[in-house]
């Protein structure tokens, strides 16, 4: 396949969906809306599991397991639950295919029709909180603070590798808890861990933030995001937290005895990241020459490529480098050894660029002669020369380096690209000509976000937990507003 | 819930089940067939889970992920894969709900029937090898190994916890190789692999062998599997490896352009193990006063509980605590103390004896003064009094031995659980008196397997890749055999 990626000035949606591909992250399946994660893209997705889920237990969280298949009934519960989820999702109507009579195909059995029919979960809350009836009964048994790693499917007619696809993979976190102020503050804290993951690891600025009344989770009281922003100008909601209050607990009677005895509803909240990760990751940092990733999540973080022209010279340089890479990975650094013989040293380099690999070093025999080599970042693509006995320290320290690096450049893009207006006019012009985010005067009314929204296909992406009070009129009823919320287009 | 156990001897089926559940390892959802794995059961699987993930990563495989949902056509594509899988399976057949006419409940709208019918994977040969026809080209494109960490569903009549459910978690690998003595050396490796971490890390000696033809996976041209003997004489199928020729690369048309330039159909592989391993782990070690869990897979491997009267001999006793914990945690021996004040020692003491954590230290103010403590051994139950300068050595070894003491004592009961026999009145025999597995001599034909099965409930398990040459005669038809083969009621 060419390495030859459309530039993301000339379309940047042709250039993500070719890169993805390309650099052998994600590619789409025979089934319609459902993707392939291939080894490359899945290696980066485990990097982040291993540390979301370390977060994850570190404030205290245990993971279990709820069944892939949902009864419709349950959905009907929770009210407004079933008409943001039940909807469009896969339905489960049969148990068993067999031969058709002329034996030609396998056809359904009309025979093995279930009672009900089972959804596949477009999320796990109703499942779950069905067992949470049997295992909660006493203050002793909260707070329950339970995640899943799972599939989810939810039927998107119009899918993008990672950003939309109909199954997904995430995880689900599940809590419950003894009052309303520790529910809340569970939900805030698990926006913070995703901020956390986000800023340090991705290397992606995030904007914390609530969401407004028609951009919340269906079934929550509050919903807690995390905000991105993509080099097109457009936002991403990067994960959420939700408050569900009591909602769940009503729905499947989930009742505790308090430490006084009495019977009181559980408190709950629910919080989700997916493989949309991969997306923002993707989106946030690589550029016309492939993907570029930051050294915190990166599979491979140095890739050393021979140069020669015999195979004695390949030898002197292999011997060599085992001993750099037991010492590179001594210090924890993850590299490859790129020694195929059947692709030439240029053709690996572009691989390695496309593959936004963050360090590569050629070695050739007159490297080995001046124990010198030369190191190459991918996130600048400048190089230097580096003496044999510096190379560990400095490939540390660019590791380092480069993560900083990347958040920086995101972080002042993203700045770069909040705005400020006063008047929809205003509001036109910068959606028109700038992009990103637009903070502006909103009168909290959802009649006055519907008509933005259909005037200029922008939302509000959240009202920052950091907002200002700031006396203002709403951009478009002219009323009063206590202070500006974030509107942009988004994935 | 009561932390009694119905007794192995008095009913060993009931005895599982309700370890499984009172131990807080899984338990039935309100979806038939289908269950819930809990933090404690979970916890345990994600053990598992790195240990095997480690060994595929070091054996050179590499983790991808495929859709849930295979179209129906693809399954009829492989003739006998169709016969051995496709029967059992949900069938979706609608994309959408929609609010029933009189508003009161939801139904599935019958305007979004799906063109072809989808089936929840049941194992992901078909769609796999449909990726693979795109990714492989050339002998540079191989060997592919590939692993997958999935849920997938087999509608099962009669289920039980972890041992049969309708959805399983599991691994799946699926390899591609340009040669089928490639192909065959993969297969083998892996059944090494499964049989290296059930002998290792379960405890659990296991059997290797190959499969007769009518045990064989559907599809596969050899299947080679371990086979473990649980405390009941009864065989369990641990895991398989199928050599599965050019059936795949046929039905699929895969081929790849050798170093000749020649074009040839790929040769491949599949190997799975799943959470039935959790049943296999329970099963094989755990006894009447609950689970007793091999040290190198347990979540706890010592628990700390305190015994005191007042609040300061509680806090006298915690200053020390912390201070050997930080000690253990650093030998890298996971602790957990136990200073609940809503639960006396005693119920501590039973709780994690019924959870099987390997070593338990009770600890009252006389053991401060005297710095010595009491150590108990989950698999012997024997007690010592250990100085606290020797703690953490004892410890330390302690788990070692566990772990040895475990595998010795199921690896003596299987052995004593092997018996030969010469003829079919003596097979009956020892199956009605002593059960386990039965070395027999048998004709090598299907017939006469089916007769056994039909007369005994048994299936020949394996016939062991250690199996000595040695003439004999079938038991049932009495024609000419070349060696033992095992025969056992199973799982």
């Amino acid at each position: 396949m060419s390495k030859y990626l459309t530039k993301r000035s000339e379309d940047y949606s042709k250039w993500y969906n070719e890169l993805v591909v390309k650099a052998d992250l994600a590619e789409n399946s025979g089934v319609r809306g459902m993707m392939v994660i291939k080894p490359y893209g899945y290696s980066i997705w485990e990097k982040m599991q291993a540390e979301i889920d370390k977060m994850f237990k570190d404030t205290g969280h245990e993971n279990a397991y709820f069944p892939l298949l949902i009864p419709k009934s349950y959905f009907s519960k929770e009210a407004s639950h079933v008409d943001g989820f039940a909807k469009e999702c896969a339905v489960v109507t049969h148990y068993r295919l067999k031969n058709s009579e002329d034996g030609k195909e396998i056809v359904v059995d009309e025979n093995a029709k279930l009672e009900e029919e089972l959804i596949i979960r477009p999320t796990s809350e109703t499942i779950i909180w069905d067992s949470y009836r049997k295992w909660i009964q006493s203050y002793r048994d909260l707070p329950l603070l339970i995640n899943q790693w799972a599939n989810v499917l939810r039927w998107e007619m119009r899918t993008r590798l990672f950003l939309r696809t109909s199954e997904f993979l995430w995880q689900e976190g599940h809590t419950a808890h003894a009052t309303k102020i520790e529910a809340i503050e569970e939900a805030e804290k698990m926006q913070g861990v995703y901020a956390d993951f986000a800023e340090n690891f991705m290397a992606m600025p995030v904007i914390k933030g609530i969401k407004t009344e028609s951009e919340r989770f269906a079934g929550a009281i509050e919903t807690f995001a995390i905000e991105a922003l993509m080099q097109d100008g457009k936002a991403l909601q990067a994960g959420t937290s939700h408050f569900l209050g009591q909602n769940f607990a009503k729905a499947f009677d989930v009742k505790f005895t308090t430490k006084e005895g009495k019977q009181e509803y559980v408190w709950a909240t629910s919080w989700g990241v997916s493989t949309r990760l991969m997306g923002a990751l993707v989106m946030t940092h690589s550029d016309d020459k492939g993907l570029v990733i930051p050294p915190k999540l990166a599979p491979i973080q140095l890739v050393i490529v021979p140069i020669y022209k015999s195979e004695e010279q390949l030898n002197t340089i292999s011997e060599k480098v085992d001993k750099m890479i037991l010492e590179l990975k001594a210090k924890g650094i993850s590299v490859k050894y790129d020694n195929r013989t059947t692709y030439k040293p240029g053709w690996k380099f572009a691989e390695y660029e496309l593959k936004g690999v963050p360090l590569r070093i050629g070695i050739g025999p007159r490297d080995i002669e001046n124990n010198t080599f030369e190191l190459v970042r991918r996130d600048t693509l400048t190089k230097q020369i580096v003496k044999q006995e510096e190379l560990i320290d400095t490939v540390a320290n660019l590791l380092v380096e480069i993560q900083d690096n990347l958040f920086n450049k995101a972080l002042a893009f993203r700045d770069e690209l909040i705005t400020e207006v006063d008047s929809f006019e205003e509001f036109k012009e910068v959606l028109e000509n700038k992009g990103g985010f637009i903070s502006a005067h909103w009168d909290g009314t959802s009649e006055t976000e519907e008509e933005i929204k259909n005037k200029t296909k922008t939302t509000i992406r959240c009202i920052p937990l950091n907002v200002k009070k700031e006396e203002g009129k709403c951009i478009i009823s002219g009323k009063k507003s206590p202070f500006r919320v974030l509107f942009a287009k988004a994935y």
